[in-house]
């Protein structure tokens, strides 16, 4: 029916559900009226970043002004623009940060009855073995062990989650990229990792303990297992879209 | 000597060092004018409420004008504000989110030359057993399994880190909380978790896979093993204070 589920038998027994940290509610808005016709879902980390994109798309659509409002005004943990069929969102750093607002994205796309929906993270990553300023299409999103999942505790317990992603959207968007000549674009695997310092072979973090020749080790056996770019939040997007519907059309590129 | 460590070996040969995410750097700032006298550091998850927070302090200690000015408005991840010796800054949520705050924080202070330095997060959490509004005192993070350990991956390896922090600190917070009638406080584990929706239990999240007696039965052993209050923050900012010279002097606390 290209409609988002949610997988949560309670939400029904609900009499309001409150989408917290969007400052949205079924109670206090009309969700369908106010996002029933979105088609295309970017997220990315940076509030302003978001805002400027929503702007872009705003300008790239032919839409009337360039003004955008944020539509999660009211919560300062995220923000929220749209331009025509397009909502842009901001998810903050890490894989907490944006499960918690894909909880309450996909409850709202859910209780807005939108269909058919392309959700798309935007964001940048550093990239391994690839050009400067190459942009990476994520085909699988794999954990800092190299493996495409992602591990959730439910109630103190581990329940392992697939994170592959849309392999025909990836070829969708790789095609799109030959008409902009001057971002090399690739797809790759994509790893996400818990620690921006330690986890990611930094060398500059208030701790490390470790030498440059483990780093660029690790590094080497990242890109031999496919990956070419690393980030926060892939493995998650990856399972939590997957779970609730939007895995058919989902996709998710980096710049990096 | 009271001095903030930093434990890594890289740094002292790096020329510059740039804490990106804060927008500040030794190159472009001079860190020990703008920082060396600062006493206390206190850091919440919303960018709002640390600027309240800080021009709440200044009122309290009496420093002219209330307005503050965000010392990292030039990166909107996270914002910073001065009132005389106390530093405010905001984390976002969860464990990656404050990991590259911390690492850059204890950067600047180590580069700033800060002595004695007393550092508190304060935020919102889940109680559990206890009365809303009350104020907890943590003595202990605790992972999802009950457990006083924050696990962290270097380089794809797991390394266990401690998360016990100053009791000493935690009973004199509790001593001037009873000069507060309005607000229970009390002394307990935190147990932090990497989700707020199936982590913590929750019923209303877009994924849930438990029954309300699952959930309670798991809340009640989190209870069982001493645990107060639920959040997302906890024990890496134990691990990462503790291990740079923050931990004699640290403490956490949470609001209902």
């Amino acid at each position: 029916s290209g409609l988002v589920l949610v997988k949560n038998p309670h939400l029904d027994l609900m009499e309001e559900d409150v989408l917290y940290h969007l400052d949205l509610g079924t109670k206090t808005h009309n969700l369908p009226a106010m996002f029933g016709d979105i088609k295309f879902v970017c997220v990315g980390g940076s509030q302003n970043r978001m805002r400027a994109f929503a702007q872009f798309m705003r300008r790239e659509l032919g839409l009337a002004g360039e003004d955008v409002a944020d539509i999660c005004a009211g919560s300062d943990r995220y923000a929220m623009y749209r331009a025509g069929p397009v909502l842009s969102i901001s998810h903050g750093m890490g894989i907490p940060s944006i499960s918690i607002m894909l909880h309450e994205l996909i409850k709202l796309l859910h209780h807005a009855k939108c269909r058919d929906v392309t959700i798309i993270r935007i964001g940048t990553s550093g990239g391994l073995g690839i050009e400067a300023g190459s942009v990476v299409i994520t085909d699988t999103a794999v954990d800092s062990s190299f493996q495409p999942r992602f591990e959730q505790v439910v109630l103190g317990d581990v329940v392992v989650r697939s994170t592959e992603l849309d392999k025909s959207l990836a070829e969708e968007l790789l095609a799109c990229s030959r008409d902009i000549p001057d971002f090399p674009t690739l797809i790759g695997h994509t790893m996400c990792t818990y620690d921006f310092y330690e986890g990611q072979g930094r060398l500059d973090g208030a701790l490390c303990s470790f030498s440059s020749e483990k780093k660029l080790a690790y590094l080497r056996r990242a890109y031999d297992a496919g990956v070419r770019n690393i980030e926060m939040e892939s493995t998650a997007f990856a399972a939590l879209c997957g779970l609730c519907g939007l895995k058919g059309k989902s996709c998710h590129f980096h710049l990096l």
